[in-house]
């Protein structure tokens, strides 16, 4: 950990005036996987790193993120700023622009104050130090109520991950950004596939896609890869992933939905994805409501088949439905519920031996008052 | 309309006390065209009348509709209902039971109390009168804030239709049904499949998809088919789907977001549906903000490629995006959504000649309360 460097800044991009820009410097050109957003109205800075990622053939000596303002829906002038980023920081420590990577976050439509943001990655480059999880996670932030970032050590492997990220929301588009560093040799491209698809991608807030979300995991050691540092690394991203569920937006708990023994994974995880999704679960959820009949609705909305006179349903240990309505004690449940932060919702259909969980947040007042109210 | 009857019955299943049943008796084996919800957790009722459907080579003689129990989830017992139900009128008619449709509004997961519903048929049937599209709307109802018809007559030409939903609810699952009545021949199937689209399939309150909707558009007279049927049956159903839009729980606007443009029209309605749903852009909308970032992030997340320095984008009139953000009175704009119960919003893809509108409601605190606060 002591071999990645940070820089951090105030480059007057946040009104509340704090740090809003980090510069990350690694000991050399690394390996690294990364995804981006599939949204096609992409951030100027997704666009521009992934061009960087395929000039470099996916290697990465330093990385700049400001936070409070997204460079998204900024026409050609954002992808110049974004440019004119990645140039400086590559022109200051004297490397290849192709390895420096550009990421934002914050608000959308509006041009990125340039030249303070160039002025303050001259600050942040001439006042390294080595990183400090809590602190780059911090000037990353935006709405974010607390830092999220995670650490993991096994002999002589170490995994961490800082991220950011609360749902989306203006005027402070608070999209997932979220970075993961190892000291071991790269590890192959379908375990990182994998770990995304049970972290990052298998958590909702509110359903919506954001535009600047940018995942990736920098290899900047080389000791062996080996099954401790994929159980490292997925320490950290699920942490870090769970973090953000649990900062979503207004969020009063944290629900897990686990779809049991589906046919195919991929039945699983859309099954999942859409009660994760459903407001009419997340609101039952909010109300500590134990209302089976809107889970198992949105299970039934997909294409995948799924057959009422076949599954079971249980919410936090008990058993609500199986093949058909059962008596259970409403009023203890929904006590229970009340009284938890985290709900276990397990749904078996009872075919095959795929299995996929999701973790999604609740939907109350505080979304409504967050989105609706508290705009410009 | 004279020939079409109804009989109305209180059949004690809504807690109320208030009309819940209601039959529909046609003059003869009538022509019909019919939709169902596609969700797998398909309520009891639309199961059986789809078979009914297939048995009668889709003619149907008599419906029976009660509201205030869904029979959805209720397992074999509940297809036994459906089937006592259907097979009850059919007797009282003397008329073959594969002509008689059974449909279920209201709360999902519990029995019918067949007997009394079974009573209330029988009172129903020993009082049938002219129908009143009014009465039978009310008596389709379960949480609708005021009851949904709309006529249409064009020389001799005639169409009507009656419907009923305000969103997902429960304890009263509010469920769309609509049925619309023409004195022509029945129209082709894909004028009805082109209706369907334009009107019931283009509406969204909470993107959730309920158990127990159906639509169908039912011939009980041979006036030759014309365009003038066509525009009538387009007419009363695109006036009975807006108001279900306009009673959408909690909503306090009416949202036309109009896609124009595009290649394709699959494409143009995806990117419509996108927006739509966005839980981001209907809280924007609560809050009367002409948020155009959320739109677009909306519109660029489907699997369409959109391009954001080609789109040109308006909300009620103000060109607010194109190809880049521009200069707008954003205070002025945000008085006016605030002042109107109507939002238009225009996207413009500038690729192609296809377009496609759809409808929806904003999200609120309202609809938090009615879905969390008011469960059981």
């Amino acid at each position: 950990m002591n071999n990645v460097l940070m820089g951090i800044a105030k480059a007057g991009i946040k009104e509340s005036g704090k740090e809003d820009l980090l510069v990350i410097k690694l000991p050399f050109a690394c390996e690294a996987h990364f995804v981006f957003t599939t949204n096609h109205f992409a951030a100027a800075p997704v666009i521009y790193s992934k061009n960087m990622l395929e000039a470099s053939g996916n290697r990465v000596s330093a990385m700049v993120i400001n936070s409070g303002n997204a460079n998204c829906g900024t026409g050609i002038e954002g992808y110049e700023h974004a440019k004119m980023m990645g140039e400086k920081v590559a022109e200051l420590f004297d490397i290849p622009k192709e390895e420096v990577l550009v990421f934002s976050t914050g608000i959308i439509g509006k041009p990125l104050p340039i030249i303070n943001v160039l002025e303050g990655i001259e600050y942040a480059v001439n006042h390294l130090e080595v990183l400090d999880l809590e602190m780059a996670a911090k000037a990353i932030s935006t709405t974010d109520r607390f830092p999220k970032y995670a650490f993991c050590k096994k002999d002589n492997y170490e995994a961490f991950c800082f991220g950011k990220g609360a749902g989306m929301i203006h005027p402070n588009m608070a999209t997932m950004l979220a970075f993961c560093f190892t000291n071991s040799k790269l590890m192959p491209r379908k375990h990182f596939d994998d770990i995304l698809e049970k972290t990052f991608n298998s958590i909702d807030v509110d359903g919506c896609q954001s535009t600047n979300d940018s995942f990736g995991v920098i290899s900047y050691g080389d000791l062996d890869y080996s099954d401790d540092v994929y159980n490292c690394v997925y320490k950290v991203c699920k942490e870090v992933s769970d973090m953000i569920v649990k900062d979503g937006e207004g969020a009063t708990k944290i629900i897990t939905i686990e779809v049991k023994h589906a046919s195919i994974k991929t039945k699983a995880k859309v099954i999942a994805n859409a009660i994760a999704t459903s407001n009419l679960v997340k609101t039952a959820m909010f109300g500590a409501d134990p209302n089976w009949g809107r889970i198992l609705a949105a299970a039934g909305s997909t294409i995948f088949p799924i057959d009422p006179l076949k599954v079971s349903l249980h919410i936090m240990g008990v058993k609500v439905y199986d093949r058909a309505p059962i008596h259970f004690n409403k009023e203890k449940l929904s006590q229970k519920m009340r009284e938890s932060q985290d709900i276990e919702i397990v749904l078996d259909l009872k075919e095959g031996k795929e299995h996929f969980s999701y973790r999604f947040s609740d939907l109350g007042y505080e979304y409504i008052k967050i989105n609706a109210e508290y705009t410009t």
